[in-house]
């Protein structure tokens, strides 16, 4: 059996974000982790190799642009990279190994500007580049039960949608006192004009468009910073013109107590509605017009092929996170053996270069808007 | 034992509301409903009068100047009357018993228009009339709990709102097609220029302004209108600045399927977090930071007396609608009898007149937000 | 219209329970308080009275036997009366208005022997007398659904019963250490052999007659005592031979932490289950074999008459305690006013004599087969 | 870094047991599949070999025999076998591998007779094995909280447990009309003298020891066989002794329509109370007495070591039933890496071969209750 063949650019020393990706991947058994620059420390790096099994330590490289040439440079060389680094560096080290012609699979959000992605997008089409994006939520299986419900018409035309992803990461975990004592993901340098729109804000972002198939317009944003001394926002309220009439708002947050990590969305249709908790991952709740709620368990038999077909556990029991970050790399890496082995495959349910473009456009336009007073902005 | 004497306004016919207010009442044993003018028909009023017991057939009148009138002569005439009819007759029929000394419990909206609002508020302060509103989700016990702590601390400074009151009532009775078939609420004459902000948009506000003590200083609203061919908006997401840097957002629909009174209220603070659904009316979720999430229960030892004085049934029995009503008047009338008998009675509890204005204000910046392509009004 | 006159025994100097029964019977509209012998004590009586504002005060009376004596001498004497004192006494005092020809609603449990309730099922035949118990729980909506549902195979054939109350009212409320100052309902002398099975076991084995339709046949019991010193259990677990094959079990508790009243049911059957709790009593869960949970609102269009009937409030809104008695009482008091009026009334949904000798049975069958070390005892 | 190499007896074919095992103990990174018996079927084992990559196919076994005499024999051999097989040949399997030496984690349940267990019990202590059984639920990471807090007397003494494992496996899959035509597990013959209460009652039972730390004494026990033509039960009740006056119940259904592997605890102390459901595997639920409920959530800073030691993803992130799986692998491995490596280890939190052979006796007693009409059977 062909195994994808693949490296890592980041995720070394014990960061949670490369073991996420490296154990989602592995939940497939179409991929196999042989290349790595997972720090820019040479020990980090070599002892993550050790923890992770790799095969053959000379694949362990001193810097991604090294492993990029050299990668390429091998007949057996990585077929992909996967990108855990801080926000900034995403666009560089993607460009370099898309230039070698080495398809990508990168953490969101993509870039820190619309310049850097939009070119990202040209040389993906130049280089013909399989891109990916790991929007985690987007992975579970009862998203795509929704997706082709609405696409059946299950809730006629939709009208209305609420989406968002609060939690207390940051309440929890700053001190309200000031400090300089934060971490990268609190630096303007690392992530853009945006802390929390950028971070938790794009997965509601991208939650809808997967949940939906529609995509965001025009934004009012309304960007508050708590504590104060922040550089950067941690609770965003967003009012969204989808098109065609449709609206909908957006919340993301990370002051929000009590709150971890619950994404939701529900979707108001004319014909009925669909709603979904990241809290209850496993479940969609759907209301036809005039019926009772009906709860929706994955990989029940009256669940969609293209919902069970990612339930990885039998009826009932938990699909986790990492199984999440597993689908994503499941549908990529389908997707990416389908191409290089010269097959056609339409099932394209990994979030793409276009959504990492968008997602990056949700966030300028978030914070435009707030910059000129809450207007509405143009994505 | 003195019981208050009062009379109503509407009501009549099987109309659902007016049930509530008289069997809210009455669960408190310190009114006594005597007088009416339940109807335009006299017979529906008459028999109205027959299925609530009135006790005296001759207080049952053809119009509510004549009810008026007369109640104000009479030695034993009513000390307050209910006003249940529709929004746009409120005003002239508070005023018509104001003017005659009598106090008020009206119905919510107050008004249709700011003007007759602050009329009347001009007139009660002239007349010296107690006036409550019967914006019913306030009477539930663990509203005056979530209030209490936040006055005392318990979650620190408040940071962001989140409240709403979706439901489903529009899309679920009114028909696809155009019609003109539509009842009362449906027309502009008869509700002003607004449907769903004023019918459950005001439910929301006031809620926020019960349990937390802020009020509304500006909104920025979208307002969507499905089916389509109604006169007025259907659904309406709000931006709201509740002055000194907190923010909020406000969610107010009639076409929410699924959704059947689902008013809800969410209030981030700098030390903890209390939340509130009227699905689970008796419960306040509470989490102080770094803590975990506690259900307070309506009427536990642990929880205030400001709660559990409003609470009528033995732990863990439920507390229903028509209580959240009876609270309501148990407060206004506690209020009135202190009044009428010279006593001092510092705990108004209830939604007062300032509190009906403010809801009016609401809805007028809300429509006027979105006629001027949803930009910051001042309430 | 004609209203039903009642009477009450017991209920007063602010007992819990005299409150839910008028103010459940009140809720109706079909009946009037116009007696009363809430006390035995005079004072309280008089006081009882005035707070209820009781028309005439002559009609209160020093002990139930005047009150049965005179109220049956006058023409416009009470219709029926409401016994709301301790278990023990249930018997006489029933059995004195029985034998005046004086109807009866009854707090349960009905009697305190099996003797005592099959005495008074005999006299209610020979004179004729319409009896009620107050199940609460029974008087929601929804329950009546299931019955429906049940009767017309919705689930199929039943297979299993799951049914309890627990609660922690006893833990909560008495000292750890023996003590001797305890309330009535710890007296052998004044509920019988049992505590908790009497008073929470009885909720629950009447839950299941009303919900199903089936009755207990034989049981197993183990009852527990905590705190140790206590005269009787506080926690009863049972298994139920429901007959046909038909398995269950019951669970019963007073010392149960965390949870209030949390009375439940869950029956599976062959073609589906039903599953319903205090907890959400306005909520059905269905579940058709092979499909998705469906959760059944209260009031909704797509539910039965029969529950929506006792529907007080529109969808949403919530049905408290009050109205769980009211609904028992409404249906009471209709069929009462049918049978005086000599119309034919098929409609008895409250829980009747043979309720309450079913549920005298079943407590001392528990009594009994945890003295015999868990065995079988038939009822 | 040192890794335990082991081979896996069973699970090929698409066996959903065989990748459970697999994931879950590659979750951890501390071993590694090198050697297996997946089928019967030569083909399907060497596809499995491949579909798992296994690094050599020249350990890929004809028969568990051969595979325990030639890694025995192995410099390299396995350091433990996993065995997911049918319930009867557990025992032949364990015991073939563990007169080698070789150390042994198996599937649940045990075997399907006592003196089976009781002989490898013998034989483990003779030849100083290492013996794990995958009881998935116990490995949780909340439910280390709950033995913690259990331990160090958050809620007193214990008085009552509740615990069970209903399901809809057997009602959803089987037809109603008789057939042979049924999976393995059906048969006596594989599965010993019980379905349900081997299956899924074990599953229960153990959740219960390793939460409380209490063991069952005795059982009466009341079973159920829907459909009817199926030769072993489908629903098991069963009230519990737990020694020292505590008491508890037992349920483990497979035709609870509507729920799907809903396993359950609630433990009732004297001066708290501690519940899970497998519905919302992170969370707790405790009460304190006279306090209100707390939600618990897995990965919380206010978590002991012991549950957030287990928790592989940050707050709020989803904990799947791989990494239940893999938690068991985790304590595996570290004891039995510790034990080969000569350094002493504390922490067994994995079942070990006295919570298997307690679990057979458990069934055993279960079945003979039912047998001689319900009574009392010491395990």
């Amino acid at each position: 059996m062909r195994r994808l063949k693949y490296g890592m650019v980041g995720g070394g020393g014990g960061a949670f974000i490369g073991d996420c990706h490296r154990l989602g991947a592995q939940l497939n058994g179409t991929t196999e982790l042989v290349a790595g620059c997972f720090s820019r420390s040479m020990e980090k790096n070599l002892s993550t190799a050790d923890l992770w099994a790799l095969p053959d330590p000379s694949r362990v490289y001193t810097s991604y642009q090294e492993m990029a040439e050299k990668e390429a440079a091998r007949e057996d060389g990585i077929d992909f990279v996967t990108i855990v680094t801080p926000n900034d560096s995403h666009y560089a080290i993607a460009k370099c190994f898309m230039e070698k012609g080495i398809h990508v699979m990168c953490d969101k959000p993509l870039t820190i500007t619309v310049e850097e992605a939009e070119e990202l997008q040209r040389l993906a089409e130049e280089k013909d580049i399989l891109f990916g994006l790991t929007y985690t939520y987007t992975g579970y299986p009862v998203i795509r039960q929704a997706r082709e419900m609405i696409r059946e018409g299950a809730i006629g035309d939709i009208i209305h949608v609420k989406v968002g992803h609060p939690e207390d990461w940051v309440i929890e975990s700053v001190p309200e006192e000031p400090t300089t004592d934060l971490p990268w993901r609190f630096s303007p340098d690392k992530v853009g004009a945006a802390l929390c729109t950028g971070d938790v804000g794009t997965h509601a972002e991208q939650l809808l468009v997967q949940f939906t198939g529609l995509r965001i317009q025009r934004v009012i944003a309304m960007l508050d910073t708590y504590p104060k001394y922040l550089p950067l926002e941690t609770n965003t309220t967003a009012l969204l013109d989808l098109g065609d009439g449709i609206t909908g708002d957006l919340w993301a947050s990370q002051i929000a107590i009590g709150k971890g990590c619950d994404a939701y969305i529900y979707v108001a249709g004319s014909k009925g509605s669909l709603e979904w908790r990241h809290m209850d991952p496993d479940v969609l709740l759907y209301t036809p017009l005039h019926g009772p709620i009906q709860r929706l368990e994955a990989g029940r038999g009256y669940m969609k092929e293209a919902s069970n077909r990612l339930s990885r556990v039998s009826v009932a029991h938990h699909i986790g996170f990492f199984e999440a970050f597993g689908n994503i790399y499941k549908s990529y890496s389908e997707v990416l053996l389908a191409k290089l082995e010269g097959r056609s495959c339409e099932d394209y349910t990994f979030p793409t270069l276009q959504d990492g473009l968008d997602g990056v456009k949700f966030v300028n336009a978030c914070v435009e808007s707030q910059k000129k007073g809450n207007v509405w902005v143009t994505l």
